[in-house]
């Protein structure tokens, strides 16, 4: 037979065993987080007719787009779970819920340039809240809840959701009379973190022609840092000057305001006036969340309100707020970090059982027992040395061997070995599987991530 | 804004979020399931190169296959899970445990021509176990008790899983001299259900030309029916004539003999000599699954054993056993037999809070608390009145609203109304969320399916 090399698309993630159940276990996580918050799952088509799904224009990522013809029909396969939401939304406006409270874990596509870190395949990690025509401020200031309990729940603690409010940002550069201008400085000043202040100013005059005073205005502006109640009073001063400002200060003190109430830790949060994401989507609160011991990664979640979700496909007015995890990068990175807590359990089994005796019957009983008690368990059945098997058990990594020889046979008990420890005892299946059960429980306590 | 008429393409199901709830359950049920038998996650991308997925030829399926160029790469959506993982096994030889057994359950693609309950894009659920040169007959008896615990716990009880072995077809059309007309006596044969044995037995004759003699003495072969033990006697009669039919019957008899260790009842169980699954692939036992009162329906999980899972990538003999689930189709058809258990939980949350205050600290602050306490909760913090907030509860079908007014707050206790019976009352947090999560519990024994 002529062979074909079997291989993989470069760009796409395919992960051996071990680091998928590392994986699995972290979009576990995020899905039960996400539910958690009263967020129904969704699961919508990766293929859409181009003409929906292109209807706000592809612009910059058009040209990465997986976009081909079967039949007579023009598809697409979706580049982020956004525009499929939309879509979904504007269809069932009349059926659904307001607000609509949706998660959705799926993959998407997007044919960048192979790179080691970037993926053409990945899975986005979304949530949304969607009202009808109008939204309470108080769901920008749960989301800071959600990202929190979704770190913590992955095992970390040193994080930091930084907020911003579009609407500040928008009053802010009214006031110095450079609305026009304010795309381009956003994209500028977003840049702080890598290149510095200095660079930024020179930019801000050299490049986008501000005069010199109203950067220094700008830099100055950027410099409120520090602990929120800071942060709220040095913007407190620039209050009175500006309705759009004075709105977004509002909106922020309402979301900072509840984030106790909400069960957020002060050291986990940050307001950052630097950050702006996206420039023509988002109107009122975003996010980003950063690692500070790892500021090479970037943010690790992000989002923010908008005004309209869906104004390509209906006249109905849809605002919401939401965030996004790149699961597959966040896992790349995590692997590259060091940070995969590697106690969390990689076996396909929680336990194996293990034949000694030609007469199988015992083992196949005892392993449907413990699987009655909620226990992953193979049965190894192949004619193989104890030593091979044994070996097979250790290589996979699975905790507890369950020996069958013609001693237990006849005690009607089962052999329990750690393999671990090494610790061996003979005891009866239930007991066994009420033994091996707790083990496993608090071995699952482990998180994804370990710092 | 010119607008665009959102719409899915046809052949695609897209769920609203009461059914995909519905859908989730039976997907969760089948991972868990899979996982309980020691199945690792394998998770393959959905792309892969044509070259490597249409190795062994499409056939009659290339037609359907959604293939693509992007830049100057041809490109595939893979059309079933079984290609991936042999691609998988082949290029992992090495580094994999054997024998090496893997669920997915992911999106596979065939562009079949759109029809009522066909589906383009849908969810394949499959488990294989993969042996390195040998694979111990075991395996094969251990399938029939994982398709049996998966429908159990989907809550089925009124299924028959029909077993057969291609070994004891093989040999008994070669003890009748058909060996060469063994492959299209199998695909008329299998036709019996539909047609019945009359016709069945003229095309023998007609189309095949198989002597009359011979269609009788097949006929008669597929009359062996009844209880395992019975079929069993019935067909030592034709032993010792040919050296395939034994070794096929001597692992039909391993595979039933082993089937109350593994803890499946006789009643779930039928051997059935007229059933063969593909023609060129399966090489011993043989899996449908059929529920009688529906055998309109077909198999909804069928599989088999074979010997070559990738020779058109390696040279290395590696034999296994599977099965598949088509969850897109067998959630389209219970739902078309209005078999979806109705009573299984479709809401967003457990508990929705609703503040009847300006205040909104209390009620965010509950929410917090029965979080901790892991209930699904969702605050309502929309200005509206208190009738369109309880009909939202309603109408999402959340099964406890979690109320604070005045009273409540003074008192620092919650109102926790249970909707389905209107039956309210006033208790401290703590106390509220340990009857709502034992509420909750009890509601998620629900099982996926009713009969």
């Amino acid at each position: 037979m002529d062979r074909i090399k079997p291989r993989t698309l470069s760009g796409f993630m395919e992960l051996s065993p071990e680091k998928q159940a590392q994986f699995e276990k972290i979009k576990d996580t995020l899905a039960s987080t996400y539910a958690l918050y009263g967020f129904t799952p969704l699961d919508t088509p990766v293929i859409e007719a181009s003409e929906v799904l292109l209807a706000k224009g592809g612009g910059e990522t058009e040209k990465q787009i997986y976009r081909f013809t079967k039949g007579d029909a023009d598809l697409s396969l979706r580049f982020d779970l956004t525009v499929p939401l939309a879509k979904y939304v504007a269809m069932n406006a009349g059926t659904l819920s307001f607000p609509f409270r949706r998660y959705q874990i799926g993959k998407v596509y997007r044919g960048e340039r192979a790179q080691r870190g970037r993926f053409r395949e990945f899975y986005q990690a979304d949530i949304d809240i969607i009202g009808d025509g109008a939204l309470s401020i108080i769901n920008e200031a749960e989301i800071p809840a959600i990202i929190y309990k979704t770190f913590s729940a992955l095992g970390l603690t040193r994080f930091i959701i930084r907020v911003n409010n579009r609407k500040i940002l928008n009053g802010f550069y009214a006031m110095l009379g450079l609305s026009e201008k304010s795309g381009d400085i956003m994209r500028t000043v977003d840049k702080l973190d890598k290149i510095g202040p200095d660079k930024v100013k020179a930019l801000l005059t050299d490049e986008l022609s501000v005069p010199s005073d109203a950067a220094g205005e700008i830099m100055r502006f950027m410099e409120i840092k520090g602990k929120t109640g800071d942060v709220l009073s040095a913007l407190e001063s620039y209050a009175g000057k500006n309705e759009i400002f004075d709105t977004g200060l509002s909106e922020l003190k309402t979301v900072t305001g509840h984030l106790s109430d909400f069960g957020v830790p002060a050291e986990n949060f940050a307001v950052d006036l630097s950050i702006a994401r996206g420039l023509d989507y988002y109107t009122g609160t975003v996010y980003e969340t950063v690692l500070p011991d790892h500021p090479e990664i970037g943010s690790v979640c992000s989002g923010g309100r908008y005004d309209e979700l869906a104004g390509y496909y209906t006249d109905k007015k849809l605002p919401g707020v939401g965030i996004s995890i790149g699961l597959t990068r966040l896992f790349f990175v995590l692997e590259d970090c060091g940070m995969l807590n590697e106690e969390v359990l990689k076996a396909p089994a929680d336990a194996i059982v293990i034949p000694m005796t030609e007469e199988l019957s015992p083992a196949i009983s005892a392993a449907t027992a413990l699987r009655e008690a909620g226990i992953r368990t193979q049965v190894y059945t192949e004619q193989k040395k104890f030593k091979a098997k044994m070996s097979y058990a250790s290589k996979l990594g699975i905790p507890f061997a369950v020996l069958l020889g013609e001693d237990e046979i006849a005690e009607n008990k089962v052999s329990v070995k750690n393999m671990a420890t090494g610790q061996q005892e003979t005891l009866e299946v239930s007991k066994a599987a009420a033994m091996i059960k707790a083990a496993i429980t608090e071995i699952n306590t482990a998180k994804a991530i370990k710092e």
